[in-house]
């Protein structure tokens, strides 16, 4: 059978029973980053996530927000842990054609966004492809009672999501489409230079009343689905509720597509989805304030399985669709 | 300016100039690894390394040593700083057709390796590519006070290497030029199934007498140039104690080739190349027996800078000359 006919879950599926699991290993595969006991308090979160040109890069990205990418989806993971970023680490496939200067820029892109989150690049490795292949690490620290995973969702837990959703996907079709991108260059933005919610994922885990997120890099409902399957609860989502940025939907209206494609189905907007039960609400929302980040709430979780969403009085099963790779 | 025309060398230290390092980086770019300061005594040692089929899997390598080769080179690094591996996280590229059997079987050579050397892989990326691409992360520990560098080289010290030489790159001359394996199995293994010297390098970092390490990744004279370089020192090795493996020397007697080409000059023998000083030998051989590997004194540093060798009573310059990238 061939990866195209598989799929990456089987995949990973595979990866997890193949994997020994030791002792000192607190969360493995499976999860946005892995968590590794340290001596003391502390845990150590490590990362990896491969960007590849024909997949990743879209026409007319720069070499600067190639760079930014490649820091960005990788904090992205320990966001999602609540994790503190220590540094990163690239290994870089280059063709031999590529130009000197464009290589000098993607680096400048690394350094300036590991800038902004207030880390480092620290080592890293070069070859030789056929296509511009960047395959990145991060690493970071935790409290081991204090990491965000897709498992800790329980129920009664509201659902909340960082931000608002849909602007990367809109942005790629903007760019993919040839769409004039007057008016709606932030959407063009989000997809090219995304930011990561570090800050946020570090506030939300030191609250200490979040146990359970993800990045939302799939797609609001695959991520829900992750959250479920992991957690073992019944996700209801209100589509009323979900935090559509506006400019998605203006362009959606404008120019006929669906909204929910960008806003449910399709990734890359790294906001964070996270749980939290009723009576500490107030307390994280304040907490995540505090970074300047607006949170949302848009379900709950209750007693059962699968992730369902609420249309007027309707309630159906969400597809679980999103980015799969090989499919 | 092409990166044909640049090399590898310029675009390691164009990444050295662009990255900051921050005041937690003990030692960042330019190293095997990279060691970030935790809180107490310990450091994070990080390193990572991506292997590309067309360059790194020769014909008729099996998915199980293509498995095993990510995680040697990875650990390998870890150990010429002497750091006790955690664990290892891998990026995997692959192309749509590739057999899922494959994959599977890349994946148990993955994990009997991670096995071999005590350690787990805990996390990974998947994506589709052309050609097979994996990328690993491997991270460990060390204490602060004993990390083995590329410049912690004193003159004075007598410089060393584990085992013996010239194996992996017999080997893969025997599969590029299809010559018949005959007797020589051991070199096609060594290639394909490379040790990493993990044990070795944490007993030469616990002796507390060894500053100074690298691994022969880029072959003996290439990893010397980097020794000196970065220790500012002058290094005189002899030709005539260089341990190279007995059936590299019958093979390249039989077939005409040049043994240097293969013990100086080709790297993937993985072996450690250190430095301590002559009072210390005695007990930093002990200390490495205790993990039934043997070391060969080779040369020493002196002040000044270059590598040279002796050969009968002459001394030249030995060529800085070994796999570099892009050009």
């Amino acid at each position: 059978m061939k990866l195209k006919e598989v799929g990456e879950k089987v995949l990973v599926e595979t990866a997890r029973k193949t994997f020994r699991k030791g002792k000192s290993i607190r969360i493995g595969i499976g999860d946005d980053a892995a968590a590794v006991d340290l001596p003391g308090k502390k845990c150590l979160v490590v990362t990896t996530d491969m960007l590849v040109a024909s997949t990743h890069f879209p026409a007319g990205m720069k070499p600067e927000q190639i760079g930014i990418k490649s820091v960005v989806v990788n904090l992205s993971d320990l966001a999602s842990m609540g994790a503190e970023p220590l540094g990163l680490a690239f290994s870089v496939a280059l063709p031999r054609e590529l130009e000197f200067g464009y290589v000098k820029r993607i680096m400048r892109g690394m350094e300036s966004a590991a800038k902004e989150y207030g880390t480092y690049v620290v080592g890293g490795d070069l070859d030789e492809a056929e296509e511009i292949t960047i395959a990145g690490s991060a690493f970071g620290l935790a409290d081991k009672n204090k990491l965000l995973r897709r498992s800790g969702v329980r129920k009664g837990d509201i659902l909340a999501v960082t931000g608002e959703l849909g602007a990367a996907s809109a942005g790629l079709k903007i760019i993919m489409e040839k769409i004039p991108a007057k008016g709606y260059g932030e959407l063009v933005k989000a997809q090219l230079e995304p930011k990561a919610r570090v800050m946020e994922g570090m506030a939300l885990a030191r609250s200490g009343h979040v146990k359970a997120a993800i990045d939302v890099s799939d797609g609001l409902a695959a991520n829900l689905w992750h959250l479920s399957r992991e957690s073992g609860v019944k996700i209801i989502i209100d589509r009323e509720k979900i935090p559509v940025h506006r400019l998605v939907k203006k362009f959606s209206a404008q120019y006929g597509y669906d909204i929910d494609e960008f806003a449910l189905y399709s990734g890359e907007d790294f906001e964070l989805i996270f749980a939290t039960q009723p009576r500490f609400w107030e307390s994280v929302k304040s907490a995540l304030k505090r970074t300047g980040t607006k949170a949302t709430p848009i379900g709950m979780a209750v007693e059962g399985s699968g992730v369902f969403i609420k249309i007027g009085e309707k309630i159906d099963e969400l597809e679980d669709r999103g980015y799969e790779h090989f499919k």
